[in-house]
């Protein structure tokens, strides 16, 4: 099995590092990622200035790698298009480093790069490690090894790709496996303005996610209560319930 | 009726100032967009360092206009959420150089812009003129107009926006509107390898669009047949479809 596998924390994060020490195990692993930091770059794709992909050595591990100037969503498509001699079985984005849950999915560089390719037509699959603070990858990597041979086992359609978030736990304490629906995730107070030394304001983005009432299918539920999520997720936007309505607006040019 | 307009070509795009021009007519106008060039950045959002935000004067319009130093998406959370002083009624993003159609959408700024709109809870609207050369906006500025007007009359529900696409010709040779769905985009020979002036390799991505056979329905197929698209969009990327299939498998921790 030839596993593309990328991130947004950059290629030499703990995440995809512990993710590729575990996907060894079952196939030749392509670790294509960004060069450094690209978490909310959502589907950003590099096409003003051209890429790098510098192939690096890479914890002493037995495979390929390569450290890219771009985005996830560049190094998925770099990566397939480009750099791998054979095409990849399947698609790895993460493990990230925090929660990828609910509306927060569109911001997200290490769903999106599972995205870019589900849409090139690979079986994909994107992993979070839901929290922020004493990460031990050690049980998601784990997971993934599972989550990638049932995938190859079971199959998905062409345009759906899962969305697994994992509760940062120890296995014993992890409630079991949900399959959800993406929540809907705000925040209050998003920016926060200051003055810099030169007496200019400025505007960090910032804010405290306040989970709206989400219901019991949804993933934001089933991490809040201790569960591994899975989300089935396509990329088509068309809100078709909506057409029959908009005809009846009968818009003339 | 309050508009925040904003665009991925940067602030000063012919685009943007023909619609700001155009939308002055039926509102105070708010233009809150990029000070360079951010296309193709996706929904991508700025966490990690700090957004400014300079007032400027706008082609001597009366309005107000902020040149952002983050992405169309960072525009449209900053001026809703920090700069504009009361809410706005509709967003409005464009008048984008180039079509933002099919899956391609994932990948514009202005559709994300819009997209984030609408995730805050605003009216959103998204337009692209569907073509890159001898450009003329002036009637999709015009048709913009329109669009923003029914939508306040007619309203959306609160998680869609609206996508239009308009042809690059006279308002006469135009054949009319369409509602459309999105159809698939796809692209071949994507990166072209090149060797820089010190022998080492880089990539640039290219390629060129080579539509799948679309339907009718399609925004593709009627931008081709020389009609306005309009799509509905949401963002809800759950494919609810798969949800019984996944439980199925039975997935154990």
């Amino acid at each position: 099995m030839k596993i593309l596998l990328t991130n947004d924390d950059g290629i030499f994060a703990q995440g995809i590092r512990d993710l590729a020490k575990a996907l060894i195990d079952i196939g030749d692993v392509f670790v294509v990622a960004p060069n450094r930091q690209r978490s909310a770059t959502g589907h950003a794709i590099t096409m003003h200035e051209p890429l790098r992909a510098e192939k690096i050595d890479y914890f002493d591990m037995k495979l390929q790698a390569w450290a890219v100037s771009g985005t996830p969503s560049d190094c998925v498509k770099l990566g397939i298009e480009a750099l791998m001699k054979d095409l990849p079985d399947i698609v790895f984005s993460g493990i990230n480093r925090g929660p990828n849950l609910g509306t927060d999915v569109l911001y997200s560089g290490t769903v999106s790069a599972a995205i870019e390719g589900a849409m090139l037509g690979f079986p994909s699959v994107a992993v979070s490690l839901a929290s922020f603070k004493d990460l031990d990858y050690s049980f998601a990597a784990k997971f993934s090894k599972k989550i990638a041979k049932l995938v190859i086992e079971k199959q998905l359609p062409k345009d759906t790709l899962l969305n697994v978030n994992i509760p940062n736990q120890n296995e014993e304490v992890i409630q079991g496996v949900k399959i959800t629906t993406l929540g809907v995730r705000k925040y209050k107070n998003s920016f926060i303005e200051r003055i810099d030394p030169h007496g200019e304001p400025y505007y960090w983005l910032g804010g405290e996610a306040v989970d709206e009432i989400n219901g019991e299918e949804t993933d934001i539920h089933s991490i809040n209560q201790g569960y591994i999520s899975i989300t089935p997720i396509h990329f088509d936007l068309t809100k078709f319930e909506l057409l029959e309505r908009l005809e009846q607006w009968n818009i003339q040019k």
